[in-house]
This record gives structure tokens, C-alpha cells and sequence, in this order.
């Protein structure tokens, strides 16, 4: 398992030296030092768990330089050098590995070229055993941090702790803040708005974590998570919506119209300050957030309106909810009032914060980063955006349909918007905002139109893609190419919007589903974040902006394997297409004349089968014949060349319905039996990586080859025959009449190995996404007019 | 879901007023204020997260006493008394529980029913008000946890930080102690072994966690934990032995002995003491051991001989690992002598210890628990021993048989001793030791016999129970009914011994499989234990010994019922026989008269099947035709009375096989398609446990109703033909003889309700236990000779 490394920065020696000097590790008069009393000193310092000289001396013998000499014995010698052997024997004990179980003493390189570990050879004086143990703390140890981050984990740093400033080792911010005094507090900010219609302004709880020395006069960055969650979640998931129901007529449509709330003026602050009055009881709930913190990132947690602690009504996907997302930001700029309590009686400003505030989160989270960005809210200096919802109509509709996230069927924007009601749930709250709740949940079912799933001015304000002009931040977007919850279209298509704006762009995709990926084995995320956050938060010149690609994307292959690439989209290949022939295969030059037809019996047969809607894809994709016959299907020859598909693919189908009604399907999949990546990445060294000293703990993590599969989605799409016209507006259509469907598949960059089969499948119900109608309709396709064009490299 | 309470501990007014004035929660001149006042200030004060009187009064808004009327508001009208529904309607809310989704306000106290929560009536003076504040703050969260923890959680005993003693409540320790400052030390203690025959005293690692307070003169008690994962675990399942073998004839057993190594005399304590110069790494890897420390008890952790940051061999289950386990309490008694590093420069006293040690932990951390109990080891004063082996014959080994725990098939000594011998990471214990190592891994597999499986001095000098006698300190035992793993004979059987002996001794039997039950929903056992360590390490008189009964099952058709017994024996029911027909019918007056005949062909189907070992169980017992025939079955009617089936279930059976070899298993099973429990408990709040103030966490757990099953194995049994005239002794025997085996089945306690039907199932190779020959073997059962026979109440 490669653990690659992006994040280091190239440095000279005397920055090196000074570096090393600055942190206490490096005497300050190395030079006058002999190799080897150098040697054992260095040695020594990373043995942080051992206090006393003679402490760290008894631990030298634990190690060995060869299959014949242990260290304490080497350095009775006074070596003069270290072969790069002995040295490697050494250091790879120093990152965690074990002697005989990960590497062999005889050739201790060769494990760390498998690794992907940093070498450094001919360490023969001084200046290059300096230069090798700088490059050692700077190398990932065997739990997936750096070196330097596993001393920090025994305390190294609390030498340090009470200095009150901000220090810095390779670009990176160190962790030196006294993490046992993190003050936790709770405020609550005034908004303009009034969602719950009392006539007054709805307050937002805002939960804060910050450094101590906060409080002693050093301004602080804020990392942001607006977290709809964090008061808490309301499960309702069994009320979910019956999604067993035929089509109806889209043209039934009535275009619903977004309806604003109430504003209200809050007013400005004034000079009081007081000092908080409430300790928060939540916690942070992200490990990125709390490595940050321990290394001096305020972090700061706000659920908005409706949540549990604020006033006012859970509106999903509003214009209310990113104001009230963004007015924590300007709180927090010193543009806005705060109080101790709800008595409004005391404000109080975050007089802590430098004035510079960087977003994170995933799924809503993420979302709601982009819904901010988009405001251009003052302070606001970088999203690192992940999972997120760039169009809510992406997230619970598709092309005229209802189409469910993945294991979300039935859901929609009125019960995720209940789930995070969870104000509902104290007693004072509940009294007084029962029937105004109430009354928007019936809103909010009728506008989001379940029945047409037809796109409307409901939906078009909580398309943030109309407002990426605002966008005046740093962005980076992060998502998993296997998220079939929030799907990569959302990611994708805000993306061919940013990568215009003249601010600085990133994107990482990773091979999971709606996942987080700041533990990974194969890149280190983590570290670029602390890079990029010292960059764009503290104004540190750290080569931030240089150190890594614009796009990077894990191999879905080889999962230790990342492309480098500049840009996602169609045009970073070139565009082949492939036609259907009547004999079911699928040719650049295929030339199917036959009109081939499929019925589909929508949910009926699943029902009845009672099993899983993964276990029905996994076998529908797979070609199993009792789901199978539910579908038309078209594949290659076996690849004799590699082939990666990037971007959207495109599918255009000339389709009829036996009914006035119909739903369509496509889906490209792999065909070839052999081992693929685990879904999730598996779990290496639980709870392994020390996020400061006694200060929680992550885990590092990697996608590792699985057993056996026969076949794997690559990217699918779901149509509403009615809107083969305008995706914005329903047609009628009678049974039989044939029209032209031309779909953008979800955005893919698959890896298709030699002798894997595409295939091309249309079929109609999704059991786990589309509605499941209860009666059957045939579809006719006409091969003469369908065929699928996608951009390869 | 019941939440079950066992350890409140009843006293009168005056105390209880007392304990709250000492925490600060009730004023002094309680009785000179109003009732409405009074009762604001007790809310308030739980509201532990508002730090001023403004933000506590602020929160009050929050509460409803009704569903028409605020907190804030009925206190306005300053009552003089508040009614039941009134107070609990508050209550609840402080206790976590979410109105609306939990309860009604027009009904608080039929949930609490439902909850099994304590309910105070008749509110209306100031004692009863004060009398309904102690019952709560001892009532359980909806966290599983007390009100009390609860607040303690959210900071409210930092206030006693720095006190330097301990503070009781309702007779268990309050987590007054600064759990910022906890001290996290390594020393190393010289034993009296050479294990790894250098001529020099093994040196062992032993891990310290203690309150900052013992370093001011407090002296506290210690819960220590013998781990042999402490070090790290080597992975070495994949080298698991073959176990598709065949038998062999077991009179190849040679009685193999057990040899013991060298002493030597490591020299007692001198009067020097140093302070510590190492600090731990690793961590507390049991939730109870942190919840106890932050209450006082210092918690300490050593691997013993072999594991890394000590010399030595492990040696699984042999005299030198007790010793070496006992030894660690002999320093901390103030009888053994330690250093603070490896070079035994500077000895090192746990002077801070009040001499008085309990010791806790699951599995082989258990089991160290009863081997060390059986020295009589000065210092220890309890253990709560958790899926103990008591005999390792028992945990690899049944009836002259190879018999794998669950999920660990081909598992063995020898291996087991591999993946504790985690000294063998560091390289320089590597160099020294891996000669001796291999030597002592070689002498392991020899000794343990995979040939023939038969008792031995090997085994018996690890059988526990021979030393009974020994046993000084008060005893628990705890244990999971499904626990396939370390199977319940372990627990069983030494209780037959424990029970007898002059020392206060208590029996758990949970549902789970090899598992903890420290935070099950259904019973109070951290609470329990925490009353149970104050007593018998602290000496407190708080009625611990008079606090539950001595045996508590819990029920295997309603998670949240514990059965209270005296004993757990085949003497608390009466016996019953049951006799097989020659229609496969298991009666009462059975009177099979036939031989009925199965042949069994090992692991051959199995291979071939490739499915999992709990997939074939699960199909096996339920009956399915593939599995089924290669086994005899005989079935009841269906019940039509319940009945618990308690002790050892006893089968008789003649039997000849087809080769002058042969194992033969008896299983018994519940057979009734109805939903039971989940295997394992659900989570309910992950991560809800506060353990102390900002100081680790735990989860509520509870079994609950799962989706329906067939069936459910009740127990079984295995046996060697070989062993029909003594099981420690084998015996030719010819192909076609007949032979009488009586087995004593694994011990149980179990519900079978109404309509369900037990059956005997008689068949050989377990795919998940036994060896699974490579060939057939065909056994002839004599129906006339065979019976089952059990105790049933």
C-alpha cells in the first residue's frame, strides 16, 4: 500500500536546520556535535514517551541497525555514519512498523519503496543525517500520519504549550495549544430573519471550540461547519413517503412558487462585550475540525433555523437557511450581534477570530458551504466542500422523475427538513411552534410535487448553480465517484461553473460513496488541508497553491494510484460512439434496424422477491435473468486496450410506451468476473492517528482489493418520457408514440481494464431510486435512432 | 425498553439531604425557602451547561409543564406545589427524553412505566420536593446513564476538582477528580521468572492511569488488568492449522507434560523510590476502567511475559504466565520490586496505591483474572471476571476432540501464544529472543496434541479449577448464554467450586456472545460495579453485598427481564427425560427400538458449499434437506407450557461407527419460526455515555427483537468414540463396535415459550468446531440406549 505524499514541501537546508532548531529538536549548536552522540541525540528526541535521558538511552537497545547489531551497540562504536540500511532499520521502528511482520531487516528500502516512503541515502555527515531526520518526521509513519504528528500525539509539543503564537514546521501548522483548555461555548446570533412568524428574530445557537490562548490576546482562524445535525436528528425515515405508486400525468405540473418568509432587522452591535455564559454539550463531530484545532483553527458549529437551540422553521434548501448559515459568518467577521443567551439581554462578540473563516462539512454540510459561497459573504476565505448538493433537484429528482438518493427511497425535502427540525424537541419550543411547523411541512409537500417531479421555481431557488458569480472564496470540492447519494453531477456541474472564476479551484475524487476521505492511506488529505488552511487563513506563504494538482482522482483500480489532471469534463478525452446491433452487442459500427421491446412490471417482482435494493442491483447489473428480463441490453467485445471514461457520458434513445405515461432508464456498466475495490475503505489501525495529545483519535483507512464481483455500475440515468421535450416542462404524450430522449449520464472517470465488457442497459423502475409503478408497461426502443457517446482516454 | 435499576441504594431523608448539600446541589437553608423557588434553583442546577443565573432562568423557557404552559410560566404563579404529570414533564426532558417523540405531555408517567422509571408522587412540600430531586438525579438517562453522570458529563464536579478525596452519592463514588491531569506511567516489575532463559529476571511493562490527587497524599485503590493485547496483537489467523483432516487413532497420545522454566530470585523492594521517567503510550482499553478513574480508581495495565516492553515467552495458560500477572499486584501491594526503565537503575513504588486491588476484563483478560485469583495473591480483593476460560482444555479442547471456539477454526495455543508475543516487534528483543522463541512455539504445537486431541499434564496444569482452593478475594463472574467462543462450561464449571467457597461470590448471564455488558439498557452494572469496587476496595459500608441477588440471567425472549436466582446448577429445577421413537419423535415415553444410521462425510460438502461456518450452523439446525442429512434428528410437539431449561443438559447415546474412529456431536435447538434478539446489542446512543467530564465515552446497548428465525441452537456437545471409558484417557476401539457416550452438554439458561419444539439432533462433524474429515463415516445410533435428560423449572 503506497502512502503517498503531497503535502511536503521543498525546502532548503538552512530552513531545514532553523526549522528543526525552532522546534527544539535540533540543538542549537549541532555543528560542534560529533555523528554519532548527534545520531543518538536526534534518535532520542522522537522517543518522546521516554522523559529522562536515561529513559531514552534503555530504549536504544529496543532497536536494531542490522539482522546482528542493535542500536545501543552501533552507537557504542561512534559511528562516524550510518549505512542507509542501518539508518532505515531504525527510522522504520521510529514510524511504527514492526521489525519481521512489516519489514525485514536485511533490506529494509525495499519495504519503503513498496510503501512509497522518502529515502535518503549517504547519510555521512552531519548536514545529511539533519537533512534525513527532517525528511523523517516529515514522512508518513505506519498510521497514516507524519512522524512529527505521532511525537505531537505523546506530547512533544506540550513544551510549548501557553506561548501563545502560532508556529509552523515544513508549511504546516503545529499543534501547541494546550488542548486540555479548549474553550467550548455557546452564543446565540441575530438574524433578519423570522421563519417562525412571531414578529421577532429567529436567534441561531452557534457552538464554539477554540483555543485557550484565544482568550490571551492571539487572533484565530474559524473553521465553519453550518451542520444542520448538530442539534441533533429526528428519525423519521419510516414515514417515508410510499414510493410503490404508478406515474401520474406530469402535465398535471403547476410550476409552484418558491414563497418567502418574514424579515426582520436585527440590529447592529454595539460595543458591549460580555463573556459567555454557556458551555457547550455537543461535540465537534468531524476529526479534520479537531486536528485543526489542536494546531490553532477555532472551530465553530451552527445548526441554523429550526435546529435544536435556535428558533424558527427548517426550511431545506431555502434562501432563509443559507442566510442563516451565512449570518454566523458575519458574526463572527463582527458584522452582526450576538448574545450570551436567549434573554438577548448581553452581547457578545468573537473578538477572537482574525477575521478569516474557511468552511468544511460533508453531504448538507458541504451544501450548505456552497450555499454560502454563493453569497459572498465577507470573511468568508475558502470552502472545502464535500459531498455537497449543488441543485436539490440533483439530489431528489432527475429529468421530470422523483429518483431517491441511494438507501433513501421515499425521502424528500419535507422530511429531511422534519429530521432537522429538532428545535421540535424541547417542551418551550414545542408549544410555541407546533402549528406554524405543521403548516410549512404541508408546504413543503405539496411545492416539492411528488407527484409530476417536474423542476419549478420551488426548486430553481434552491439551485445554488444560478449563483456562482458570487462566489469571491477559494474552493475545493471533494466527492466520492461511488456516491449514489448525493450523485457526482452535483459536484460536476458546479464545477464547470467554478473553474472560470478567477479564484483558486481544487477537486478531488475518491473512489467512495458519500464518504470523507481526510484518513486516507493512499493521500495525504489531511495534511494538504492544514496547508491549505495556513494558507488561506493565516496568510503564510507555503507553497499551498503549487503543491498539488488542480484535479485529483483515485485509480478505481488500483486504489493507491491517483491521476493527476487539470481539469473534469468531457473535453480531457476524446468522444467515441457505439451503436446497439439487433443481436444484442454494442459496436463502434453496431447497426441495429430492429425496434426491440422490454416490460417493465415496476415494483412488482421486487416486492415479492424481499430482498435489498443493493442485492437487486448487484443482480440486475449482473445479468441474473429473473431481473434481467426487465431490460434490453447491448455490450462490447472485451477491451483490448485500457480505457478510461471521463465526464458525462450521453445516451440517445428513441423510445414508446404501451402507456401515456413511462419512466426510462439507462446504465453503463463493467462487465468482467475478477476482484474489485471494498465499497468502503477498510479499516487499518483503529483509532491510530492522535489528532493532537489526548485529544481524540481518527482512523486511518483504504479501499483494499475485495473478493470477486462479476459486474459494477459505471454511471446510470433515469428520464421522465414526458419531458423529451424541454427537461423543464412536461409534454403529453400518447401510447405508442415514439420520442427521443437524449441523457447525460451521472459524470464518471472509470478505469476499464483490459478484457472488461461494457454494457449499455435500458430498462425502466429502478427499485432503488425511481418509483416502483403496479402495473406494467412495455417500452419499444428503436435501435436505428439509439446510441451511446462517451469522452476516453 | 425497560431501564432496569439494581443500584440505588434506599436511604432515609435526612442522609439524602445531606449527600446533596455536600454536592453543592440543594442550599443549606433549603428549608427556608419557598417551594416554587426551591424547585427553580434544583432545575437550574441540573441545567449544568448554563454557567449564570441568567442563562440557567433563559433555559427555562425551554421546559413545558404541560402542553399549554411553560416552565418559565408556571413558575411565574410561584406554586407552592407541582403535580405529578407537571413535574415529570420536566423531569423527562432533563433525563434526555424528547417530548413529542418520546412522550406526551399529557402523560409523562405512562412512559416512565413503560421505561421502568421511578416515579414520586404528591409533590407538594418542600421534603417530598427535595426527596423527588434525589430520586432523579438517581434515576436512569435516557443515556442509559444517572441523572447524576449525566451532569457530571457536562462538567458539574469540576467545582470539587483539586479536593484531593473522594465524595460518595447514594454509595458510589462521584468523578470529583481532575481528569485533565490524569498521570499515564510506565514502570517495569522484576519477577521472579526467566522465561526467556538469559539467566536474568524477566523484566515486565506495566502501564499506569491514576488521579493527579494520588499524588498528594491520596491513596486509591487499583482495578488492573491483565491484557496480553496490551502490546499490540500479531495477526496470524491466516497460519491457522488445517483442520480438514481426518482423525487419528487417539491411543497415539503420549501424556505430553508440562515443564516448567527457570527461576530466578529477583531482590526485594529497597527503600529508594524515584519518580516515573516513562510516560504510556497506549491506552485504557475497557469504558468501566475509565468511568471508575475519573471516579478515583487507578487503573493499571500489563501484558505480561512476552508482550512488548517486556522480556520473556508467552506461554498461553502455563503457571509462569499466573505468575507473571501476579506478580504486578504484588508491587502494587508494596511487595515486589520495580524500575523506571528497562535499565533497573532507579526502583520506582506504587506508593500511591491503598494496597487494595480488583482486577476486570473480558476473554483471556478474564481468564488471568482466575488463574491470579487462585494464588491467593496478598492485595487482591476482588475480580470481575468477564467470558473467563477457566480451562484452556475447555476453550480448545472438548472430550478428546480438537474443538475450535467459534470463528476460530484451527485457532490453537501455540498460536494464540504467537499473537501475544508482541516483544517480538521491537528489534532488539527480536535479535535476543527468537531462538528461544522458536523453540518454545515448537514445543507448544507438540504439546498441545492436534493428533489426538486427549487430555494431558499439558492441560491440566492449565486448568484453573484444580486450584480453587486458593481463591482469598470476592468473585463475579460474567458471562454471555451464547458465548460459543469461551463456551459457558468455563464459567459453570468453576462456579460449581466458587459457590462453595467462604468468599461473597455473583453470577451475570447475559444474551450476548463473547461480550462486555457494562452498558446494556436493561441493567445498571456500571453502577452496580461502581457500588461493588467502593466497597470492597474502599471500604465503604453502602449495602453493596445485600444490593442484588447473587444470580442475574437475563431472558432470552425479553431482553429487558433479568431472572433473580440463588444458583445456576442443574439443582434449581427438576430433571426430565426425554426418549427418542423411531420416528424421529423425542417423547417422554419414547421408545425408539431401532438403529437408526447417518453418514457423515466431514468437510467435503462444506468445501464444496462455500458458505461461511454460521451460515452452515444456521441452515443445519434449521433443517435444511442438504445439511440436514447428514445428521439424525428427533422433535418434540410444540410446548404447551413455557419452561426454562437450566444446568447441563445430559445425553446418552450408543453408538458405532463405520472406522475403529469417530467423533460424534449432540446438539440441542428451539425450533419455532418466531422473531428473537439480535446476536449482538443494538447500539442506541452511539457514543451518549459521558465517562466523565470531556474524558472518553460509551454507548447504550441493548438486544432487541430481530427479524424472524427458524431456529436457535440452545447448546451442544462433542465427543471423541475414543474416550467412552474415561474422557481423559482414550481407548481402541474396533469399526462396527457399539459404545456408551454420555455427554454433559454446554451449561444454559433458557426460555423456550409456548408453541416452540425442541429437538435432539445427533450428527458428527461441526463445520464450525470439530475437524472435518476428509472422508465418510457411517454411525449406526442404538435408539433403545439413547435418551436426553435435563433440568427444567
Amino acid at each position: 500500500m503506497k502512502y503517498n505524499q503531497y503535502a511536503y514541501v521543498k525546502t532548503d537546508y538552512p530552513e531545514q536546520a532553523k526549522e528543526l532548531i525552532d522546534i527544539n529538536f535540533l540543538p542549537r549548536n549541532y555543528q560542534e556535535w560529533s555523528f554519532s552522540d548527534l545520531l543518538a541525540k536526534l534518535i532520542k528526541t522522537v522517543i518522546v514517551e521516554a522523559k529522562s535521558d536515561e529513559a531514552k538511552t534503555a530504549k536504544l537497545s529496543e532497536f536494531a541497525v542490522s539482522d546482528e547489531l542493535t542500536l545501543a551497540n552501533f552507537l557504542k562504536q561512534n559511528p562516524t555514519q550510518i549505512g542507509t540500511n542501518q539508518f532505515y532499520n531504525v527510522a522504520l521502528q521510529l514510524l511504527g512498523y514492526h521489525v519481521h511482520y512489516d519489514y525485514q531487516l536485511d533490506n529494509p528500502t525495499g519495504f519503503m519503496q513498496k510503501q512509497n516512503l522518502p529515502v535518503v541515502k549517504d547519510i555521512n555527515n552531519i548536514e545529511k543525517l539533519v537533512f534525513a531526520f527532517y525528511r523523517l518526521l516529515n514522512t508518513r509513519a505506519k498510521n497514516g500520519q507524519l512522524l512529527i504528528d505521532v511525537m505531537a500525539g505523546k506530547g512533544y509539543f506540550t513544551q510549548f504549550w501557553g506561548q501563545n503564537k502560532f508556529m509552523f514546521f515544513n508549511g504546516k501548522s503545529l499543534p501547541v495549544f494546550d488542548t486540555n483548555k479548549i474553550i467550548r461555548e455557546v452564543v446565540y446570533v441575530e438574524t433578519d430573519l423570522d421563519t417562525d412568524q412571531d414578529g421577532k428574530s429567529d436567534l441561531i445557537q452557534v457552538t464554539i471550540f477554540r483555543p485557550k490562548e484565544s482568550d490571551q490576546g492571539l487572533k484565530v482562524p474559524t473553521l465553519y461547519t453550518a451542520s444542520p445535525y448538530f442539534g441533533g436528528i429526528i428519525a423519521n425515515e419510516k414515514r417515508n413517503h410510499n414510493v410503490d405508486e404508478n406515474l401520474s400525468d406530469s402535465t398535471l405540473w403547476t410550476d409552484p412558487k418558491y414563497q418567502p418568509m418574514p424579515k426582520v432587522d436585527a440590529p447592529k452591535p454595539n460595543g458591549e462585550n460580555h463573556i459567555s455564559t454557556e458551555e457547550a454539550v455537543h461535540k465537534s463531530s468531524y476529526p479534520l475540525n479537531e486536528y485543526l484545532l489542536a494546531r490553532g483553527f477555532s472551530s465553530v458549529f451552527a445548526g441554523g433555523i429550526g435546529t435544536r437551540g435556535s428558533d424558527g422553521l427548517r426550511i431545506t434548501g431555502s434562501p432563509e437557511e443559507t442566510e442563516s448559515a451565512k449570518e454566523v459568518i458575519e458574526w463572527l467577521h463582527g458584522d452582526r450581534v450576538a448574545y450570551t443567551d436567549r434573554s438577548k439581554e448581553h452581547e457578545i462578540k468573537a473578538d477572537w477570530c482574525n477575521g478569516n473563516i474557511g468552511m468544511t462539512g460533508r453531504s448538507y454540510l458541504g451544501t450548505l458551504q456552497i450555499a454560502v459561497a454563493t453569497t459572498g459573504v465577507k470573511g468568508l476565505k475558502t470552502v472545502v466542500s464535500e459531498a455537497a448538493i449543488s441543485s436539490w433537484y440533483d439530489y431528489y429528482r432527475e429529468h421530470g422523475l422523483v429518483v431517491a438518493p441511494e438507501d433513501c427511497q421515499g425521502e424528500d425535502l419535507d422530511l429531511l427538513a422534519e429530521t432537522c427540525q429538532s428545535n421540535l424537541w424541547d417542551a418551550g419550543q414545542y408549544l410555541k411552534i407546533k402549528p406554524k411547523y405543521e403548516a410549512m411541512q404541508k408546504e413543503l409537500l405539496k411545492k416539492e410535487d411528488r407527484v409530476t417531479g417536474q423542476y419549478s421555481d420551488f426548486w430553481d431557488v434552491r439551485n445554488y448553480r444560478n449563483h456562482t458569480d458570487g462566489i469571491k472564496c477559494s474552493w475545493i470540492s471533494v466527492h466520492g465517484l461511488n456516491d449514489w447519494n448525493v450523485k457526482p453531477k452535483n459536484v460536476y456541474k458546479i464545477w464547470q461553473k467554478v473553474k472560470h472564476l478567477p479564484i483558486k479551484h481544487h477537486l478531488f475524487l475518491h473512489q467512495g460513496p458519500h464518504y470523507n476521505m481526510n484518513n486516507f492511506a493512499s493521500i495525504d488529505f489531511t495534511d494538504l488541508m492544514n496547508l491549505w488552511f495556513v494558507h488561506e487563513l493565516l496568510g503564510l506563504e507555503n507553497n499551498a497553491y503549487h503543491q498539488w494538482p488542480t484535479v485529483m482522482v483515485q485509480d478505481n483500480l488500483q486504489s493507491d494510484k491517483w491521476h493527476e489532471e487539470d481539469d473534469w469534463s468531457d473535453e480531457i478525452g476524446q468522444t467515441v460512439t457505439y451503436y446497439p446491433t439487433d443481436d444484442h452487442e454494442l459496436f463502434k459500427d453496431g447497426n441495429g434496424k430492429e425496434k426491440q421491446k422490454f416490460t417493465d412490471v415496476g415494483g412488482i417482482d421486487f416486492k415479492e422477491a424481499n430482498i435489498s435494493e443493493n442485492e437487486w442491483q448487484y443482480k440486475f447489473i449482473s445479468g441474473d435473468e429473473k431481473w434481467a428480463k426487465r431490460s434490453l441490453r447491448y455490450t462490447t467485445d472485451e477491451f483490448i486496450h485500457p480505457v478510461t471514461i471521463v465526464g458525462r457520458p450521453e445516451v440517445k434513445v428513441r423510445v414508446s410506451g404501451s402507456l401515456p405515461k413511462g419512466q426510462l432508464s439507462v446504465a453503463l456498466v463493467d462487465l468482467e468476473t475478477r476482484r474489485r475495490l471494498t465499497p468502503t475503505p477498510k479499516f487499518l489501525i483503529r483509532g491510530g492517528q492522535e489528532l493532537g495529545y489526548r485529544f481524540g483519535t481518527d482512523t486511518l483507512q483504504e479501499f483494499v482489493l475485495d473478493k470477486k464481483t462479476k459486474a459494477k455500475l459505471i454511471t446510470k440515468s433515469h428520464m421522465n418520457l414526458q419531458n423529451y421535450q424541454d427537461l423543464r416542462k412536461p409534454s403529453k404524450i400518447e401510447a405508442g408514440q415514439f420520442v427521443d430522449l437524449t441523457f447525460k449520464l451521472q459524470p464518471t472517470y472509470y478505469h476499464l481494464p483490459v478484457g472488461a465488457r461494457l454494457c449499455l442497459i435500458i430498462y425502466s423502475t429502478d427499485e432503488g431510486m425511481t418509483k416502483r409503478p403496479l402495473e406494467e408497461e412495455t417500452y419499444t426502443i428503436d435501435l436505428a435512432n439509439t446510441e451511446i457517446k462517451f469522452s476516453q482516454k
